[in-house]
Formats: C-alpha cells, sequence, structure tokens
C-alpha cells in the first residue's frame, strides 16, 4: 500500500476503500499478471469479502480494466509528469527514460503493471487488448513527441527519425526490466542509461556534439 | 501443428503423440501463457481425454516445464542452428539477431513461448522462474559470446562491452515483439535492424568502418 498516494484521494468512504483495493489490485497485477486477478483472489489479498468488492466492481474484467486505469494513473504521475518539468529537448527525454527505468522499484513494485499487461494481451483480443494496445500507442506518441521537441531546439540533427529513436527507447526499458533479476537493478539501470546515452549521441545534431555531461 | 517438426521425430507412437501434444501446447502458450496452459485446457484444444493427458505429463508444472523445453528445442533450431552456419563475428551476430526477431512468425506463433515466459514467472517464484531464468541466462551469455567473436576477428572495437552489446540485442528484439501488433511485424522488423544496425556501427573497430553491406 501506498500511504502518501492514497492520502492524496479524498472523497466519500466508499472511494478511499475502492483507492485501497487498488493499490492492492495494481500490486497483485505487478506480480502475477492481470488474468491471475480475480475478484476471489483479491479478497484473499485484502480481506474483504467477495460482495463487498462485487459492490466495487461488477465483473473480473471491470476490476482488470479499473487496475489497469489505475497503473496507468501512477505511471504518468511517477514517469511524465516530473519529466514535464524539465525543459524541453534532451534533458525532458532522458528523464522520461530514467523514471520508465526507475518507477517500479520507486512505487515498490516487483515490476510494470503495464508491461505485465502488454505482454498478457497482446495476442489475446478483447477489451483489456484494446485498453492495452492504447495505452502503447499514447506512450509511443509520447517518446517521438519528446524526441521531436529535442530536434526542434537543435540538441538532435533535423533528419532524426523519432519513431525509431521511441522504437529504441521501448526496448532499453523492456531490457532493463527483463534483465533485472539476472543482474541487479543497479546494474540493469547502468545498463539502461549508458544504452539512452548512446543512441542520443549517435543522433546529435552536429553543432550539439558536446558531452553530455559537460552540458549540464 | 508444424509437419516438417513432427516428421523430424522418429519414435514409438507414444513419442509421437508426446511431440504433438507438445506442439500443440507451445502454439497455446504462446498465445495465452503458461499459466493458462493447463491439462484442462490442453484436452479442450487436441482433444485427447485428460487421463490420457495425465499419462504423458503428470502435473500441470510438468506439462509447463516440458512446454518450455520444446520451445526452447524450437528456438534453438530456429535461431541459434542457421546462425551457426555463418561465418563468426557480425554476420553470424547479425542472424542470430534477425532470427530471432523473425522465429515466432516463421513458426506460425502468435508470439515467442519463451518471452511469454519470461513476463510471466519473472516475479513468482518456483520452478518454472528458476527454467525462465537459466535460458536468460544462457542468452545473454551466447549474445555476448558472439559479439566477442566480432571483436577477436577485428570487426568491433577491442574495448567493446560484450556485455551491453547483449543487453541491447535484448532490446531490440523485446521491442519488435511488443510493436509489433502497433505497427505490423514488417515495419517492426525493419526498425529492429535498423538499430541493431545503429548498435553495430558505434561498435566497430577504426579499421572496420566500412558499410556492411560493402562487405558482404
Amino acid at each position: 500500500m501506498n500511504a502518501a498516494h492514497n492520502f492524496l484521494r479524498q472523497g466519500t468512504k466508499g472511494e478511499s476503500t475502492r483507492a485501497q483495493i487498488l493499490d492492492a489490485a495494481v500490486e497483485m497485477a505487478s506480480e502475477g499478471g492481470f488474468e491471475a486477478l480475480t475478484i476471489g483472489s483479491l479478497a484473499e489479498k485484502t480481506g474483504l469479502s467477495k460482495s463487498g468488492l462485487f459492490a466495487h466492481f461488477g465483473s473480473k474484467l471491470e476490476l482488470q480494466i479499473a487496475t489497469l486505469d489505475e497503473a496507468s494513473r501512477r505511471f504518468t504521475e511517477a514517469v511524465f509528469m516530473p519529466a514535464m518539468k524539465m525543459p524541453r529537448g534532451l534533458k525532458r527525454l532522458g528523464a522520461l527514460v530514467e523514471n520508465w527505468v526507475e518507477w517500479p522499484a520507486r512505487a515498490e513494485l516487483k515490476g510494470c503493471p503495464i508491461n505485465a499487461a502488454s505482454e498478457e494481451y497482446n495476442h489475446q483480443p478483447g477489451p483489456m487488448r484494446d485498453a492495452v494496445l492504447e495505452r502503447q500507442r499514447l506512450l509511443e506518441r509520447e517518446l517521438a513527441k519528446a524526441a521531436q521537441m529535442a530536434v526542434d531546439v537543435g540538441e538532435l540533427a533535423p533528419e532524426t527519425d523519432t519513431m525509431q529513436i521511441a522504437f529504441e527507447i521501448v526496448g532499453i526499458v523492456l531490457s532493463s526490466y527483463r534483465c533485472e533479476l539476472l543482474m541487479g537493478h543497479e546494474l540493469a539501470q547502468k545498463r539502461a542509461l549508458t544504452a539512452f546515452n548512446r543512441l542520443i549521441d549517435g543522433a546529435r545534431s552536429p553543432s550539439a556534439k558536446v558531452p553530455a555531461a559537460a552540458r549540464r
């Protein structure tokens, strides 16, 4: 449970219970995926009655969708919102990547629940896949937009393929999640940042070929 | 079902039935993951009786492990074996990446079952996670070894961090799997190869800075 997160929610008792249930649900989904997230398994974890949970979520699917929404809200809060405070360009793009690599650990989750959902539903047509694809599309667009801003401010070369940059950033983050268990969180994070810096160095505009460290 | 694949298996009728069951199991796991792969769901898909399946696999776990073994065998056959026929160095490394990106499609699978298993079990301790981690470790080692060969033959610079290359290749492949639904298989494959070429171009030894295409 994330106390600070719940504190932000002010509302009726029902809303606060719902927030607590969703916190537990996000935690469960990040460990065991969304298919294992059932009214029954959640009742067991939270100690609430199944009928109590049914009052909040009418079905397994409704619970799954609400959990994905809550995970997305937390993702936006942890990854995008702090990056938006950085100046447009490579600093913002770099903050996005770093926050994305780090957010499951910072949120004390075992893994990224949105990544778990993507893997689970990519090949299973239905409302969960539609919801997941919509989020992937949005994320890809935001990454390309942040890369385009780095072009616009003259840090990346004008001919930069920003969709290719987005594609490679997705790979860097996924590899850091995947390799974390084998090599430990710190090394996975370090490798991710090395990869990102290399990606960016290859795309810098000729007038901005100064090592990133020197420009901080 | 993969007829050519079954044809290679010569043995008793029991062995051939087992091979057919495992083909169906790999297909199921590549779509819905390994947790959804139960004796019951497999009986439904194959039309065999549950008791018949229990004769081959004593438990859900045994079935899952056997399916992961079979997926790994096919992965080795589709990805590593053809690459081993290429000369040591960048040609072999490039073949590994290309075969890895392509193998689920070539095997007519909806996704890579080993990738599905990695995502499912990374955060769930137990025999399946152990088996998955062992395969990830092996794959990482083989990728780094192939990159080291490219260093040894003078194509990559001596200071190349081959574990970093392996880390980034994992990311490129995962991103191609992840993005395939959004952008289509062909574009995902193209982006993966672009990313790989860029990765390699940045690591070439100074004496080998000739475009790859010119050296074929």
